[in-house]
């Protein structure tokens, strides 16, 4: 189980994320491409430090607003949308190459990454850029009861992809995320977490809001770097997962 | 003698230039990259165009400026520039390769480009970013009197270098371009271009605003694509071209 | 009926609209403010050319988005969307201001502007915006078959309402504008444009695409300016309007 | 003494500066405008803690550059410094009158500052600018030895100026900033800081980096609310300007 988390989503002179102190406890870095955070050196400074942690790297990218910080819905059509991504992506992996090394995944921010859980035609588009782009490179979805349909898809386009859970978020009935605006939507407490990370790891489910078992698939879990506490969390899930 | 020309300097709903009548007479074709001009789905399609015309495809990076399209200096520590500039390349190589083709050469825009030709400092880190990320790709540089140095530093960095000739642009007797503010900067009759062309091609020099014979070793010449009468200047071009 | 036209819808070194071709022959300025189009500068030389014209002037706020004009719906916080309002308003009116004069109305542009006609609280939002920072100004909104309940709202919140009408569009039986994709959405020949106008200004009423007559109240008209016929169908619209 | 701060500085989701912390120790708000720094949002939740704090509002304009936090030179023509000054210092003021208050001076920000204590056309540019839109409003300069010229460009133009000193910040034979990078060109101990606030105030000098007494004439104090310990560094400047 792989913990992942986003990164280098300073901007200019705002900085943001506790990355290289982070780092160390994760395995795969989402570093944002410069449209929803981040920007060039940010993102060349960031790379420094995964490859200094031997950590993986990812592109993270979003739709282009920065104010809103990727987390706004904005409509594009399929052609844009795609060239947007791998924009965002080939500019990440062009600095990675200049460091020797490249991108290993694909996991979109924020407003694209929840469009890609609820709808085929954005998935589908995510996935051809990333193809397109990186065919050899997975694409990082949310882990929800309809994985079956997302691997077919997937197998259609012709690429690999990696299902991710979250650690610290409530699962609906439905095998989705609980919005944050309910009651109980986030888990703050780390036994509350450590128990929902070790069931998803041990036995590939999670008990929903209202206590029903929820079969969920993952291959990587999200890790927060941005709060305050981000460090020792960070801390506290590697050690639960290699616990386990 | 190659013709190189700007293109894809659109951005979203505004239009600039006559790209795809001005294609069929280039070899060269310089694409924006986001920062002073274009955005992804402007170069996808722009990329998509010079692939059908069988035009060389260069990147085309300029300051972070769409206000100022790129046309005025901004100062950047050599660490950023250098970010700056890999990040534009591989973002438009990326679109590229979606479409199986890739870029060829990158020549700088406005204020970079003038810059590179009067400040060592900033032409070794065009170099260096350049060689980094695409070592087989050359620089077009301003053709001027001190092509030797300009030579001994990318021989140094390890890049190679394509100079870049104007056909309408009066010469110093520096052999630096006469400042647009100044009276008869700007030839503006088809005879006094292809007056210059010639000299350039045939002979390995221009005559200078004062008279005087400037040697200059010529790659490339420039083509401009946004003007009023830009196709029928193109077309003019390549007919003298051809016929030398 | 007085007519409208949005103007000042350059950006930086690109140009868009015939603005001072189009200017003579309307009552109405709606200028652009920054977020979707237009830039300090070229809101200064338009208000210029509007007080040359002796043409009302209003502020044209829209989304942040100059990728995609405007014309993308992004979804608001209300307390957001009214600072976004207020900063745009405030902004074209001081420009106003040092040129001795003020903007008289506020019109919303693209995707907000529709967003206001089907949804109340955007519209609510928008009518706090404009009463807190220019009480004296009317909005200006989609003349539609509801207009006493957007009235209604207008009286609650204290400002006055101006409708508008279009006159090269076709309208549903609903009394809603036919979307662009739908066949025959735009009327595409003065006769037909002509014949809608004359409608609305005599009977009050325009007939819908599928042959009803549906009430329509306006006080004003719009009037495009970017297409290449904009300035002949100015003048055309002008005529037709005080023929009547 | 008044003291001044910036203040607002945050952009979107990024947080800049301890705002709420620092206000009630200050006399003065410079509030930055949206363009390198700050948004319309976070512009207006900085005016509501201002008005709660009774802290006189001042629009803090800057160059277009958020990437580069309003700090790198860009070159403007005084046509669109104008308009940039303009727009940017009416947003402000139109966000204050939506809550009833006005904005009461003017401090630019950043390379701006910087460029009008060393060159006369961008500082008549700004005391034009802030005339035409505020002609009530001084403008804060640096003081400088060269008071008197600034003093008399100002009564030409008709407007009021404030000058203002730095407690923390070293001074040199010529009465002007140390750069950042000299050695000791910053106070870091609250004595230093003290020791000149103290000169400043009682005797209208400043002692230079190499020990000579430079007249300053200061009618306002800058303070920092962005490093860590601006909040206590705050409370002790008030004691002391308080005390003398």
């Amino acid at each position: 189980m792989k913990l992942n988390c986003d990164m280098g989503e300073s901007f200019g002179s705002w900085t943001k994320g506790m990355d290289a102190e982070v780092m160390p406890y994760i395995d795969m870095a989402n570093i944002a491409c410069g449209f929803h955070a981040s920007d060039p050196l940010t993102m060349d400074r960031t790379v420094r430090v995964a490859i200094a942690e031997k950590v993986a790297i990812g592109a993270h990218p979003g739709y282009p607003d920065l104010l809103g910080f990727g987390r706004r819905d904005i409509e594009f059509a399929p052609e844009e949308l795609q060239a947007l991504l791998v924009y965002q992506i080939a500019a990440l992996d062009g600095i990675c190459r200049t460091h020797g090394t490249a991108i290993e995944y694909v996991k979109p921010h924020g407003a694209l990454y929840n469009k890609m859980a609820v709808d085929r035609t954005t998935l589908a588009t995510v996935m051809a850029a990333v193809r397109n782009y990186a065919p050899h490179c997975p694409l990082v979805v949310m882990a929800t009861p309809d994985a079956d349909e997302v691997l077919a898809l997937a197998a259609d386009l012709g690429i690999d992809v990696w299902f991710e859970a979250f650690s610290d978020r409530a699962y609906s009935d439905e095998g989705r995320l609980v919005k944050r605006s309910v009651k109980n939507a986030v888990h703050d407490t780390p036994e509350a977490i450590e128990k929902q990370v070790t069931q998803i790891v041990t036995e590939g489910s999670v008990t929903s809001i209202s206590g029903k078992r929820i079969p969920i698939k993952a291959d990587t879990l999200c890790i927060h770097g941005d709060s305050q506490h981000a460090v020792e969390a960070a801390r506290h899930m590697r050690q639960v997962v290699e616990s386990l």
